[in-house]
């Protein structure tokens, strides 16, 4: 199924001596320099033109009960590689992506520690570059600990960032703005809305870490491909502008257990002097492998769905059946407990579900709360706290089933763990039958609270592949997996394309409950959790404030509404939400329409302009249709995105419905005022968009028809 | 099944300040108080007669982030309950049970803690005590975590003790016998043969921990019923002669996670001025709960097996099956890799074993290293290291089943998991799948390492409900367990008869390659690892000196021949190991009838006289059978054993076959002479058993014939 044109040119770099090693991109824009000191210390650098982005920048890695892969190496040779390949991902934002790069494999031996091997493999794109430490198999390295890792990032200056504290245990932050030597990671400790945390000290950040430098850089640092490896934070050195990888550690203090052949993730470096280029990367996908997934086309789709799930989070419903705080399971009785009146997900509401996505259009139905153990779930470091197949008494699997196939719907299964891991892996086989038994193809999984076991993290080793084996389960069981709370994606999606979305940063619903995300935060998401893959955002929030529910509440939604349809196109995801009470869009069909409209897979991706953290606007085109969508949002600055529509076909005639904010709207004083408009539009137009502040504006073009033609008349 | 009478009386104690209540046991000899300090601190005291056995001994537990439940108490009532009713295990060392003892029950609440409420059980019986804490449903206590429990157990001299090191890890040390004053477990730290260990200090020793007072009193502290709870080791204070609970602490350092209601296990002292009654004592068993499984006595059976085993531990032959050290489940190929052309487990050696088996009347064939992964199996903290399910390339699973059923045989499944027990969780299913599609009823299961999740021990809370977790899936597919490097058993196979045995201590394989057990150490075992119960401690070991094998070997089997046939009275399990190659059982088929004739489920248990460290000599009758079974051991000391017969039917005569020591013999210098000799005997005969140093005698008892009281004529 993949086309590809790969050209591979071999060098066998000719001395073994001659240890420094140079490569350039494709197009020649960056260039890469690798280097061991004198005391055989593996160094990198890279520049972009005569920019240096990254300055001479330590490698390896320390180890437990053995000597370290730091220093003492010696050139035992290297191969240069470039490649020019086409692949077709199952789902994306593209149909069709480009590997353009140069490979540097470097072959280094510690003459002084047995002859112990470890190589260094570049991948040298024209937006950035991968590297990764390679440990072929050998008799003096077998299986070894990580205790640290010990790369470099050497930037070049007091670059500003945009970052959220390191964390292992959660990327649920807002993002802070401020120059590298101005962070201080230290006031996550204060965050209240986020109870698991575990903030790792003033000058540790998260990756993906955007900066940009005072000559105009747009410089991202990730991973790509963590797999049987723990996530990656970088610690600021605030003297010399340095990141120094820091990986979160096990329950014991180690980082990492490794068996010879092994490798490290991919540390990425991408690299702009323009943020939409940033936007526009794929290096993080094509430094993953492909689908290991057979004949995942056949049965993994792109979805949009509804749910039971706000009105949990506005307050009113609730997940728990009862309000005791005492249960077991296996012993407790539900159907004896007195019910709370509040309980989400009954029959009765997700039948109303059911009816609205058959009429609108959408795939599935997410339940959240339909199984027992609610009612103390959380804090209590439980471990026997759900089994993921009882039901409370007042929800009808059975009967559910029927409705939804009748309906034609789908039913989202809900798995939330507690982050009790290891009750999870003990029943997993048995819940993803029950998911089979009755229907469901889907799961959204859930990791709230403190790791069981206890002692790990979120993101260390053993979570990294927990969350693997999960999806590699799933996999046998044809189950696509939506997980929250896990580690941030790095690519993984290529790999296994079930692992459909994510969540895995702040999302929507602390708008309901919290201070909520400042109106800058959407166009950040892109440039730092975006840029690992799709995310489970969960946009479409039209009932923007919450004391609509409670005239008490004070929390509301920091986006206009209009900016709640853009989302749709700024935030990729293969599996969106319609967030909102049904309620709340029947008041509102008009913007609805939007929702209902747009794709969720794309053929192409447009990124018209961005600043992180000002304004995001990116046009994409429905895989397969002849139609557009447009998503611009701003931060709190009212913004005007002028889009040249010069990607659509010159020789057709289009309708553009612009869902805009009104002239008066405002994020605070007067969100919801919308308008949604027609236009007649070609490839010469060029949109011109006035966002609010805090506002967005969502595009919809396609193909007009004559009475369209007739209808709205001249552009 | 059970018969049972009961007598209850209640006393609803009258003063509600009067926190000092006394109880004596059904006979008087044992008295029991508590007391209230003024402080509100809970203590107890325990007399036998006169003579103090634990003197004020303080009661409690601390909690993390909460108020402890340590003092500040106010007596709020309590209940007295005397019970003797007696129950039929569904295999033991008795046919019928008698639990006869005083209850008390002081309930305990907190004023200044919003009334939490504790209550101290106590049960106190002839020959001992045994109390637990427990926490009934309140609002204030709902979820707690024990950071300490404060258990003292103040004796009231410096008594000689038989312990080994404090470890959470292993139990796997030599006992040390000494006061406790010059107790000195860091020893335990220069044990060479014990890889995976943690000693936890000085002055830390496990329990049961066996002691004996200058007045002569032996007393045993131990406990009973351990259930989602981490095992109790104990710290000795060494000036006040008090040992303290230490409880094993989970991979953040706390020790149990407790929802109310809920209880901890019993602490138990068992005391007699007679070291007969210790190992008579049933306290353990009574204080656990009845059998959960359904239906057990229908497929639950004691049985001898046979096994590919020792050879491995002798040398001959191994449990890998190619010299490789870099193995990988689910990529490695075995069947490509060169065979070491020393792997026990071949369809060849099994069919051999299994030919052995039916020929001598043996239930089962053990057979270790079966199945892949055993190449780098130890020492790598590796956690995807066994499946349970993949046969090496010569094992064929289904011929062997097939030859098996034909000759009457039952195979033994062996689950080595490397400790690796989050791997074994997930394999769990499948794997006994698999041992029920291949007609294997039983399986050994082994945790060899260091426990993954990482940081967990083998004795903390997680493994504990591990090991049961285990025992409850194996039930449910009538699998029954013998669990080796498991805790040490508490008294649950009365609850979960499906834990058919365990290992827990220093088995007899460590005679095989490393300086081995001392002569005394199966007279200490019955004291201290078999007062929770049963072991597979492998005896029946002929060839002692391990020089047959290999002319370098000074290793040996530190006992008579003799001695390894007591070992079968002596150690007592329903689960019995032949446990030596077929060929050295050929070469001695005299004395290997005793093996094939002795029982493995009892009626009767007659202690004839114990001394810990010195000697062992019981007898027992076998279930719905006239024969008994005599075994008596001795340490490195000679020995002569007086048995009266008085437990025969004083109508009959019968004839006992005594399989001892040689007159020469000698466990070092002469350890494989004995003999074999039959005698007539009656009710009034008092067998003289002479035991050479670090010898034995086994006897075989079963009503004459005419025609051996015509042969072996006058006794």
């Amino acid at each position: 199924m993949l086309r590809f044109i790969a050209v591979l040119l071999l060098f066998v770099l000719a001395q073994p001596d001659a240890s420094a090693q140079t490569i350039q991109s494709p197009n020649k824009v960056l260039t890469l320099t690798f280097a061991l000191t004198r005391d055989g210390t593996p160094t990198y650098r890279l520049w972009r033109g005569d920019k240096v982005v990254i300055a001479l920048s330590k490698m390896g890695l320390t180890l437990k009960d053995q000597p370290s892969l730091t220093e003492g190496f010696r050139f035992a040779g290297g191969e240069q590689i470039k490649r020019d390949e086409r692949w077709e991902p199952v789902w994306g934002e593209r149909s069709l992506i480009r590997n353009a790069h140069t490979e540097l494999r470097i072959r280094l031996e510690q003459p002084e520690q047995k002859g112990r091997m470890m190589h260094i493999v570049f991948r040298l794109f024209d937006d950035g570059l991968g590297f990764r430490y390679e440990f072929p198999e050998q008799d003096n390295l077998r299986y070894f600990t990580v205790s640290d890792e010990r790369t470099e990032f050497k930037l070049t200056g007091d670059h500003k960032a945009w970052w959220i504290p390191g964390d292992f245990d959660t990327n649920e932050y807002s993002y802070s703005e401020s120059k590298l030597s101005e962070v201080n990671a230290e006031i996550g400790k204060n965050v209240r809305e986020i109870y698991s945390k575990s903030v790792l000290g003033p000058n540790f950040v998260q990756t993906p870490l955007m900066m940009k430098s005072a000559e105009g850089l747009y410089i991202n640092v990730f991973e790509a491909a963590l797999v049987n490896y723990p996530a990656m934070a970088v610690e600021i050195d605030k003297a010399s502008f340095t990141l120094r990888s820091v990986l979160a550690p096990d329950a014991v203090g180690n980082k990492a257990y490794m068996q010879t052949p092994c490798r490290t993730p991919w540390r990425t470096i991408i690299v702009s002097d323009k943020a939409t280029e940033i936007l526009a990367s794929n290096i993080i996908l094509n430094l993953n492998e492909p689908s290991v997934i057979e004949g995942a086309s056949a049965w993994l789709k792109p979805m949009k769905y509804v749910g039971i799930w706000w009105e949990m989070h506005v307050g009113t419903a609730t997940w728990n059946y009862a309000d005791v705080n005492n249960v077991r399971l296996g012993e407790t009785d539900w159907s004896s407990l007195k019910p709370n009146r509040k309980h989400g997900a009954t029959t009765a509401r997700t039948r109303t579900y059911i009816d609205f996505a058959a009429k609108h259009g959408f795939d599935g139905v997410l339940v959240e709360g339909w199984n027992v153990g609610w009612e103390d779930w959380f804090g209590n470091w439980k471990e026997e706290v759900f089994d993921f197949v009882t039901p409370y008494p007042d929800f009808n699997v059975v009967e559910l089933q029927e409705y939804a196939a009748d309906k034609g719907v789908k039913l989202i299964m809900h798995h939330e763990t507690s982050a009790s891991v290891t009750n999870y892996e003990r029943r997993l086989d048995t819940a993803f039958q029950f998911m089979k038994q009755y229907g469901y193809d889907a799961v959204k999984t859930g990791y709230v609270g403190r790791i069981i076991p206890r002692g790990e993290q979120h993101d260390g080793q053993w979570m990294v592949n927990h969350y693997i084996r999960v999806l590699e389960k799933a996999a046998r069981y044809r189950i696509m997996v939506n997980s929250h709370e896990s580690v941030r994606p790095t690519g993984l999606h290529r790999t296994y394309p079930n692992w459909i979305a994510a969540e895995a940063a702040r999302g929507n619903e602390f708008n309901a409950w919290s201070i909520g995300n400042p109106p800058a935060h959407e166009t950040i998401l892109p440039f730092t959790r975006l840029m690992g893959g799709p995310m489970d955002y969960t946009p479409g929030i039209f009932q923007i404030k919450m004391n609509a529910y409670d005239p008490k509440k004070k929390e509301q939604v920091h986006t206009t509404l209009a900016k709640q349809l853009a989302l749709y196109v700024t935030m990729y995801s293969p599996l969106q939400m319609a967030a909102d009470l049904p309620e709340n869009y029947e008041k509102h069909f008009d913007a609805f329409q939007f929702i209902k409209d747009v794709a969720v897979d794309w053929e192409e991706k447009k990124v018209i302009e961005a600043e992180p953290g000002d304004y995001v606007t990116i046009a994409r085109k429905a895989k397969g249709k002849d139609a557009w969508f447009i998503g611009a949002i701003t931060d709190e600055n009212p913004h005007r995105a002028s889009v040249p529509l010069n990607f659509l076909d010159a020789s057709k005639k289009y309708v553009a419905t612009i869902y805009g904010d009104a002239k008066d709207a405002h994020w605070e004083m007067n969100p919801m005022a919308y308008t949604v408009a027609p236009w007649v539009v070609t490839s010469a137009t060029i949109l011109d968009l006035a966002l609010a502040p805090g506002g967005g504006a969502a595009v919809h073009i396609r193909p007009a028809t004559e009475r369209e033609l007739f209808m709205y008349g001249k552009y």
